[in-house]
């Protein structure tokens, strides 16, 4: 039996787009002879589709897409995602479902039981879990049909949850096992979910076919990464990350094993990788085609703007260099040099006469109150405007540039430097955005050197530098990491070894900057816990602060 | 038997605040003779505690918590509601539980069934559901404890679960029910709540003790109205909204029944009162007294600078007139007029030498493109950056105006209009905000008769109308009910008689700009369905745009 694995980029709700790849699919799945073929996890729709899952249109959408698939069935079977409706008026109104298509019929329909809802995840929002399994017979092979997270509970190990529907339908003697997944990139998952698979191959002895997607939906990127693990416990194939592709692989093959295929997984360039897709989807899937940032000489618009010009082209990455009367000279001819390095376009557009402006109007009701984070703001917010004056113009998407380190403390300003319709290193911590840039000319100087080891500073008063208010970031992020990505509270932080003030401090400071976090635009997902949806947080909150 | 309601206003992760606030009320009931005192769901913590709930340390607090209690409880029962441990491995970490203290013991605990996951609530994400039901038997009566939602699955009725705890406990033969509940505030909630308390009480024909929340959580307000109902069905006392009281009942009176006590449930008035206890707790659980705002003239700033100063005190509301070329005369006359009326502060900042600057900086970057979106949005922006400057400065919270029609179809401008720590009418339809004009002058004119009733105009070009870019509001706001409270599709939509392009248009508008509405400050919810963490939307979703 051949047996087609289809991962593709999926684009939420637009149903005509979708159904068109999945139709190609199908028919390059028949061209290399392939029995039948595998799609990803609510593969309809696309994922995660949220709320829309409650408009009963949407729902009919989806069916009418299973409808035109069916009739593509005759000579091939086709295993898709998607939503399916709940008979029984109690419990939720859906499923998440895997139908198994064949011969112009619905053969077979799996909804899935594990239903996470952690983190991005709210499936128990939506729907129901499902306590039937049965595999579904198909050319002599029994096959095990798993949607996703159902393969996370190896043997019932898994603290999230009380079923194991692996095990479940074990005994129904399973020739193979078949994954649709919708399984969101971090930089750690690639290994994650190879260490999931290995157990669940290891304790059923069977080969598993896992497809995942690939490409962003807004903040969550999918990387891919497909798999085909042999019943030895090897790794038959993995597909590669952030591509989309159809690929045919022989059953009788995969179960003789033997192989091992690995790709690298070093996390600077799987982050560099996946914001490279999660601009380009934002953008194409939004219409869009152009960016538009403001560029410091610092390092974090630097990275921001080199992987906007991979994601879009140089020439579609429109950079604009506001200095005022604190900017440091380098700053300018720092960010001139990267822009010309790339080839990307750069304007200069001075802030002076609009900060004077401000200034004018609003020093007579300052009451001689001294300059302080009041004018810092001033000056971000006046280059804000300006940034949103050429988008509106335009039609360019403006790139917002912050950092995870920074967001986290509140080091940044409220339509200011904090304004953007896409947060692009917004999960990644001070010191790995050093290491991005470091990645970034592993070839050759494209960010100038200068811009990477100045010590960082706003540049928004005389002398200013990021030290002046922060710890250096080698210790800030690292307690960051464990406040957010690990939930360590600050007793677990301090029994580290790291200072009590200083984790008191930092803690606070995330804590009273939600307000400001609440208000930016989606941050492009690639920790295990990325500010956004997946860290739901109050603002009036008065824990640790 | 004496039971007492607390109907308290917690502050979440306040764990100080919210113990002295119950010892508090254990001491008053104490006084009054209750044998008993009832405090609402998860009322060490507040509610909602959100993601603070995955940190042990956050746990920990909720539980030394009890242990103080526990002290108070050697004369009184006291049943308060806390996150509690699961300990068994297998499924989520923490119950929501109403624990029953009484001589210093935790006498019964009771776990929370139905989780509620849909709108605003993420239950599922934190607690695992209870399986056991028990009474818990206390001078002679046995009680039969329920954690809020535990009430909403009358006979099972409910399509969203598949369990009703009552069922469950009826065997026992309870005597009475008590209620923990924090069920959030909107203007037809009040309604529905009695409506499924008396379906309980005809079910099971027992007495039941409803205890709620009163006040506001950022977004989320909790009304109060706590509830006593009679075995005969009459509502026994509904306690005030909005209100913090502990009020004793004698369970033989209860039960005796024949009395029937309403409150006025009017629309308006609730959502009046509503506002201004989400504005006051906003502030005062923050730490802050003095709110700013943008007074244009026109409708929505007018009812939002009334709604505060009846929060803060006028004297606690800077109003800022910032007129512009396009401003006409009785923009300023009008709202100087309605800063009068209320006794609140003014200060008029023309914005033309602002305007001036940035279009200096900016139009020889434009490439002689005509006046158009971009030059409306540099004027609402320089008044954001005004607002933003005097509030840094001061330490005013910025209140936003939009409403949520405008809100809706992305008629606001990013950084501009749409800035502001706290939306206050951005749940509130553009005919509501009249109607809360007419309220507020009930007794006399505050908001100037002019505001009310010239047509709503951005004021951004030369004669610019609403009406020129949107519907009519009377009809746009049923459109939009239709879509965002009543999750109804086009075709159900112009089913109800609605032309099929103006439907088209309007949902396309709504879906088009959900990546305005992802920036914007939390919105006080007084509606089933407000933009937030109720409305979960993807911003790449193709779907109706």
């Amino acid at each position: 039996m051949k047996i087609a694995i289809a991962q593709l980029n999926y684009h939420i709700g637009n149903f005509e787009g979708n159904l068109k790849k999945m139709l190609q699919a199908v028919e390059e799945a028949k061209i290399k002879g392939a029995d039948m073929i595998v799609f990803g996890e609510l593969s309809t729709c696309g994922y995660p589709p949220r709320d829309f899952l409650e408009f009963d249109d949407f729902i009919s959408k989806s069916e009418a897409s299973i409808q035109e698939l069916l009739k593509a069935s005759k000579n091939i079977a086709i295993v898709v995602g998607s939503p399916t409706r709940n008979p029984v008026i109690e419990g939720k109104d859906l499923y998440n479902s895997a139908l198994f298509l064949y011969d112009e019929k619905i053969q077979h329909t799996q909804h899935k039981a594990l239903l996470p809802t952690y983190d991005i995840f709210d499936e128990y929002r939506y729907f129901e879990p499902a306590t039937e399994f049965n595999v579904v017979e198909f050319k002599g092979k029994k096959i095990a049909l798993t949607v996703c997270e159902d393969i996370w509970n190896v043997g019932n190990e898994n603290p999230l949850y009380v079923t194991c529907p692996l095990d479940e339908l074990q005994g129904q003697n399973p020739d193979f096992v078949v994954n649709l997944s919708a399984s969101p990139f971090n930089y750690r998952h690639a290994n994650t979910r190879i260490h999931v698979l290995k157990a669940n191959v290891e304790r059923y002895g069977l080969p598993m076919f896992y497809v995942n997607h690939s490409g962003a939906q807004t903040e969550v990127i999918f990387d891919g990464g497909s798999l085909v693990i042999s019943p030895d416990g090897n790794i038959f194939d993995e597909l590669p990350y952030f591509k989309e592709l159809v690929k045919v692989y022989d059953l009788d093959e995969v179960n003789k094993g033997g192989v091992h295929r690995v790709q690298p997984k070093d996390k600077i360039a799987l982050i560099h990788d996946a914001i490279v897709t999660g601009i380009k989807d934002y953008f194409g899937k939004l219409g869009f085609k152009k960016a538009i940032l403001g560029l410091s000489g610092g390092i974090d618009s630097a990275v921001t703007a080199a992987l906007a010009a991979r994601a879009l082209g140089p020439e579609n990455v429109l950079n604009v260099l506001m200095p005022s009367e604190f900017s440091s000279g380098h700053s300018v001819s720092d960010a001139e040099q990267l822009a010309q390095n790339f080839g990307m376009p750069y304007k200069i557009i001075p802030i002076k006469n609009i900060y004077d402006s401000f200034m004018g109007a609003l020093s007579p009701h300052f009451e001689g109150r001294p300059f302080n984070v009041t004018e810092e703001n001033l000056q971000a917010r006046s280059r804000g405007v300006i940034l949103m004056g050429l988008s509106n113009k335009f039609g360019h998407i403006l790139l917002n540039t912050s950092n995870k380190s920074e967001m986290a403390v509140g080091y940044g300003t409220l339509y200011g430097d904090m304004c953007g319709g896409l947060s692009v290193i917004g999960d990644v911590y001070k010191m790995d955005v050093y290491a991005l840039a470091r990645y970034i000319n592993k070839d050759g100087e494209l960010i100038p050197e200068n811009t990477i080891v100045k010590p960082p500073s706003a540049e928004l008063r005389p002398g200013q530098k990021d030290s002046d208010s922060l710890p250096d970031y080698e210790i800030l992020d690292e307690v960051l990491f464990e406040y957010i990505e690990n939930c360590q509270g600050p007793k677990e932080i301090i029994a580290k070894g790291f200072d009590e003030k200083l984790v008191a401090r930092v803690l606070r400071l995330v804590n009273i900057n939600e307000f400001k976090r609440y208000q930016t635009a989606p941050v492009l997902r690639v920790s295990s816990k990325a500010f956004g949806m997946g860290r739901r947080m109050p603002i009036v909150g008065k824990y640790l602060s």
